[in-house]
């Protein structure tokens, strides 16, 4: 009965000289020495490494009781002298290597169970686990390797993909596609109505949303995130998209493969965005825009017109990122202008 | 087991002339033609009408495989020399006619699904619809053709009008007062505490949450946004108000009649909303404010003072657009402003 | 079955005398008016005191017709001459009071419900409460005296405390702690996975997010709320901090003691805020900041730097709040200094 993604510490230690060849770093100081995990800097303990990859966190090596360290070639020089350490280029990936060994993804045991209610003509892969009172509509497809978890609710002709985990609480509207290896975080809602009206005599009467939600592959979807359906035509997250939390995303947009949507960004109706897009936490962006492959959308900003593919852009409404900064350098010196003129004044008059 | 709003395509394809005649549009070309569908200009195949009414999406209809085209007399000259066409000023209120047409809302078998737990004394009326593992806790209402869809837990005593439609995982704390035809989405949450604290003893003490929500007749309300009770009195939703995904309606917010309120808005407690106010996606208002009756709410806007009927107001904080858009035009031109000074700088030393 | 914190009406009336007793106020007139409760002064009736706090609802004096009324020193002079009254300097605090009394906490009955699911290895305190198809996985905890919700999903190995209150749907990741007296509304999520990847060969791969979600005693998380475990290390809550709805706590964030988190708030990764900080509705901050105890920052602002223990920040970018609206006073003017530089430059030329 447990969890979709359950991680459980179940690896192995790892002698100091062993990670340092997993994570392709160079190794200093006590190569046996035997490293149960990692951690940060002021929690890690005796049997762990303590991992530095910013400089705003060497801070915390006073005080820090790592039995060793993994950092950078630009942060080495912050270590305590002598401590055992790897030291890699890329530590946020060697983090990653530790902890997929540490805590490897133990599938839960493929079963229905015996609360799932499964609507006529539900189709079943191979090895599916659907977890407590979750409900398949009619004619729901669940690839193989797939976890469904507790209290799931797939509207009726919803198809997902292969291996894909949906944890508790998960809502998808009828008709919804989902692709494989595709997560999705608790409480996420995918496919509901998009938010369209017409005036008719007064009255907002409720335009018909008719089109489809499409997740491809490899995407990522976060807690408590909604993601329309399309009005006419589909709402299409692309594959390798990631989306964070409480991220909302509105009626006939697009969004290309792998871009980055953080937490609470909104997308509005009908907007493109392209291929390795990201948007940082809390942007956002009115309807109809296209937002170009490798544009950047900095934390907070709201965008109101189309983003060059590769552009940076910030602020409210955005704007370029060095246009913007420019202009925040001049507003600063607002106090010192308006001196200026106070003084050509006096001297003029 | 269906959705409490499945729509399939079920509607019998059309004639163009027919198409024409329904929505009060002009025809030309072959009115003949057997119209199965309406869709974007880019995914609309030969047997769809294609649909152009922003100007921004005239790029589209190079390499659209549309049968024919449904537009305004403001972009018909667009399209393409002799394509069969409907020509109708408002073409968004004829594709609502289109898409009523074409996926009828098939109303969901009534029944009690087995598993839905109701409590003492609760009541439903005619043809009333629960789906599996819905929870209504004593004393609740439901009114006749109502659709209660899987999984919902209503608190005790809310009351609930005729033909609503609630989606998956909604859940109504108790005492909640929903009107009829309102349509709540998945995950949406009616009557939750408002966020109200006294200090006492350096501690947040919790006020009580004693009052209301009051949702009014024809609202629709969006996918996990939530709506708080009152904390003394009610906070209300006026009939036939809108609101989209993952809004925050604080205690004792009233909304008065035909309001709109896009995705991520926030309004913060106590503040008045009035009839017809358009609040566009991710804009907030502080608490205890006024926005009168017709005033707009641009995207992304923070407001922090009253605003009057019928202006509309922008930005952060938020003043009325016109003169926001001075501002920002200023804004643009303070690097001149600077030269400027700087030359006088030099003329006048 | 009902909900875990449904308050119904039960104290009794109380004298106006009593009433000025319970909250050490200053009574006038008739004292031995019978009161039934407290109201706003549009909503209140002959039997409620109707309540003024803030000089903006003066206006709702003029055709209220509560029996007596509820205020502060600073505003009795605004009440009808010679109407029944209680003064008092914390007229909110006197609300909580009264409130308290006519509207006592009421605990749902203690027991779990059969369809509840209950994995292996779960262990309940005395009197828990456990509503209708709730699932706690495998080796799950909790206190006594907690009530968990319909349809609450606590994952593997969670750990309650004492006297909490889960109300409907809310879902916690495996190996989340969560402290005693701690309220989480309708929705939340408390311990999703945090948004972090590291590009391998072009693709976005996920870091395992192995840390925990650790809730402490006397937190209030509001409803659709989310909170994501630590990628290493913990994501931390701390004592008696209160959050409001759809916020968003991000990895590694960790806030301190008796904090304020408002609505559609949202925090980065690994951001630390101290003690008894007050963070305004729709308010955020970006990720890898200190933000000290004692610190306000205001509705709306994006925090983009540390911000010093006691400092009031406002804005977006925000800076400290005098600087913002020396800023914003200088904006407001900027139409003067145009003109001034224009006259400088007739004079000049």
């Amino acid at each position: 009965m447990s969890d979709p993604q359950s991680r459980t510490r179940a690896g192995e230690p790892l002698a100091l000289s062993r990670i340092a060849h997993m994570v392709g770093g160079t190794l200093s100081g006590d190569g046996d020495l035997l490293v149960e995990g990692v951690a940060p800097l002021d929690e890690a303990g005796s049997q762990q490494v303590g991992f530095l990859a910013l400089k705003r966190y060497v801070r915390f090596l006073d005080g820090s009781r790592a039995g060793a360290f993994l950092s950078s070639p630009e942060l080495e020089g912050f270590l305590p002298a002598g401590a055992p350490r790897v030291v890699v280029a890329d530590p946020y990936g060697a983090v990653r290597t530790l902890l997929t060994h540490f805590f490897p993804d133990i599938p839960a045991e493929a079963a229905v169970h015996p609360t799932a209610v499964l609507g006529h003509g539900v189709r079943l892969g191979a090895g599916v686990r659907i977890g407590p009172y979750a409900v398949l509509e009619e004619a729901v497809t669940v690839g193989s390797g797939t976890r469904i978890g507790a209290h799931a609710v797939l509207g009726a002709r919803t198809s997902v993909g292969e291996r894909c985990a949906f944890h508790p609480h998960v809502v998808t509207y009828p008709d919804s596609v989902v692709g494989s290896d595709v997560t999705v975080h608790a409480g996420a809602c995918i496919g509901s109505d998009g938010f369209g009206y017409t005036a008719v005599a007064g009255r907002h009467e409720k335009m018909p949303q008719v089109g489809r939600a499409v997740i491809e592959d490899e995407v990522e979807i976060g807690a408590n995130t909604t993601i329309d359906r399309g009005s006419l035509g589909d709402t299409v997250v692309g594959r390798g998209t990631k989306i964070d939390n409480l991220v909302q995303v509105a009626h006939n947009v697009r969004i290309g493969a792998g871009s980055l949507l953080a937490a609470l960004v909104g997308i509005a109706g009908s907007t493109r965005i392209g291929n390795g897009v990201w948007i940082g936490g809390r942007a956002s962006a009115i309807n109809h825009l296209e937002i170009g492959d490798g544009a950047q959308v900095t934390f907070g900003s709201t965008v109101m017109r189309d983003v060059p593919p590769g552009e940076t852009v910030s602020g409210s409404p955005s704007r370029p990122h060095r246009e913007q900064m420019r202009r925040q350098a001049q507003l600063g010196r607002l106090d010192k202008l308006i001196e200026r003129v106070r003084k050509l004044e006096t001297l003029v008059s």
